[in-house]
């Protein structure tokens, strides 16, 4: 692997990079995998797949982002290659995060692909193999991503960072797998629950959104940096505010979105029913001003399939004007999380860094 | 939580000691889940009877013994209470494995109880919840489990060993989770393919069951006290003998046991379709003397499910004389697993203590 000079690393190296670190921890896997058995190297090939072609690496820019915010390239005696790997590692917990939430929601595709329950049912029906197909893609799933979650501890815990950064990375690498795990816990039970509340979908939106994506990335990459209490506390307060921003405008665009711009099916979340903001607010304001709609959108959450019905039910909750509320949010929240940038020092170019993605986060889809 | 005289600590009061750990850790999370949700509370109230109602405690036992093998009593300046922390962390791994396996083997029952996944499913249907009960079983489950593997990973990192013992630990740790779900992935593809090859059998056995239920938390164990390479070397060759011995156990109580004594059905493996290296060693001894009984316990195997067909199969496999096939393989692999610790110096005790355990283990279930 090339080694690298790091003040040379502009944010947009950052996701070429991560992805060959992915590669070379895959890469270094291949021999114990192989060990156990061909058919686990075939499963694995899944998780490969699935890791090496993914996303758009927001959460270890994000880590990258924290490290050079606190000085990381000018103070810290990590090496490059490790930060790199730590940041990188974050990955691994989204691909068990994909991978189980895709078998959850029964999503079909991912990515314009098929998701990797539904590619290895298709596996078992190609060879005719023994018992259910779509049983065993679902089972392969799970222990695929189970996988890939240990992974994600190995691939920080080898990176080469030393051990003060190890331990300095507590508390946020802690706090990110439980925050996440427990998000979405909260998702699927408000879901079951036909839950109406406001102030528990904020929370989904809070910890399975914010604080996975932004707030502990950034606090993962300053703590490695040894980053003052003082500058955790600014960069966490940004990654609340833009993460949860960055989810309202995800639950605007699972509903109104551009299917050739989100890669899902429009109105994607009314037809699996999913208890966002915008619905809570939705509900909120037609109890108020229509029951008529009230009534019809609560027939409708989670109940259609037909494209029309989807567009229908997407318009009901337009003219509610819970749409412009959240947008309202979105702006206030993108207003507060840069404000907090300005109550610390940090690079200018780091500021910039961090202003450019929190308005490409919060504009539309990253 | 009390402190400990570790050499009161006889290997009988263990079990008791992990639990009192166990729950000592689960009770350090109760704030940070509440925060996310009550609901999340009450998913993870499942996690919480099922890790502390739980089994023999036999991966910390082991972890304990290889600590204690090595001097670690004696020489190592590890904070006892951090040791039983590593050592009752294997419990979270194991939590994770069996709620997962019991996802995907479709059990109902596990310990006498219903599985995780049947009593969230049996809550979604109590209070007549939104969506299938039986996918938001599977759903809570596979994030209960998923929380259970990152918790592993924190009550170990956490636990208070030294940053040279935490080290140490890499190894045995990497090498068992990875072994452990590759075990698990290779069991899923015999039995989706059919398998008849009594090496691949032997693999599942090796990773899934010996390297990760005996071998790795001695490995873990010793590590931590700092241990020799030839102590390490001769504890992961017992771990390795005898844990595949405890696997045979298994298999023949798979099919000849006692309800009353494994607390699973009669027969439970040939229902399931378990591709043990018992039937391999059935199907060529079959395929040898009898092609009649070979075409018929291939016709069974993952077909059956009559109780009076389980037993016909299981009759049809005695008579192959693979049985006694298996008993004899148990018996060279304890005698060798044995032989591997007098190859080494360590505390009389613990060799008795190991000695014991690989007689409990392989004489019967544990």
């Amino acid at each position: 692997m090339s080694t690298f000079d790091a003040h040379d690393l502009d944010l947009n190296r950052i996701p070429a990079v991560v992805h060959d670190r992915l590669s070379g921890f895959l890469d270094s896997k291949d021999e114990d995998i192989a060990a156990i058995g061909t058919p686990v190297s075939d499963a694995v090939s899944y998780l490969r797949s699935f890791v090496l072609n993914g996303g758009k690496r927001i959460r270890p820019l994000y880590a990258w982002a924290g490290f050079v915010a606190a000085g990381g390239l000018e103070h810290s005696s990590e090496k490059i290659e490790a930060v790199l790997d730590a940041a990188a590692s974050l990955e691994f917990i989204q691909a068990c995060a994909l991978i189980h939430d895709d078998i959850i929601d029964s999503s079909d595709t991912r990515r314009g692909a098929p998701t990797v329950h539904r590619a290895v049912e298709a596996y078992h029906r190609e060879h005719s193999l023994e018992g259910s197909a779509a049983h065993f893609g679902e089972s392969v799933s799970i222990l695929a991503g189970d996988m890939a979650l240990v992974w994600a501890e190995d691939m920080l815990q080898d990176s080469g960072l030393s051990a003060a950064a190890l331990q300095r990375s507590r508390p946020a690498w802690r706090g990110m797998r439980t925050e996440v795990i427990g998000g979405q816990l909260l998702d699927i039970y408000l879901e079951a629950h036909a839950n109406e509340s406001v102030e528990l979908a904020n929370s989904v939106n809070r910890f399975k959104t914010a604080a996975y994506t932004i707030e502990r990335p950034l606090h993962l990459g300053a703590s490695i940096a040894g980053a003052s209490p003082e500058l955790i506390g600014a960069l966490r307060n940004y990654g609340h505010d833009i993460g949860i921003a960055f989810q309202l405008r995800d639950d605007l665009l699972g509903v109104f979105g551009d299917p050739a711009i989100t890669g899902k099916p429009a109105g994607d979340d009314l037809r699996e029913g999913k208890r966002t903001v915008l619905l809570a607010k939705a509900l909120e304001r037609a109890d108020r001003n229509s029951p008529a709609a009230a009534a019809a959108i609560r027939a409708g959450i989670g109940k259609v399939t037909q494209p029309a019905d989807i567009a229908e039910l997407a318009q009901l909750i337009r003219e509610t004007g819970a749409e412009a509320e959240i947008e309202e949010m979105i702006a206030n929240l993108t207003t507060s999380g840069l404000e907090h940038l300005e109550t610390v020092t940090m690079p200018a170019e780091v500021k910039t860094l961090l202003r450019d993605l929190a308005i490409r986060s919060t504009e539309r889809r990253m």
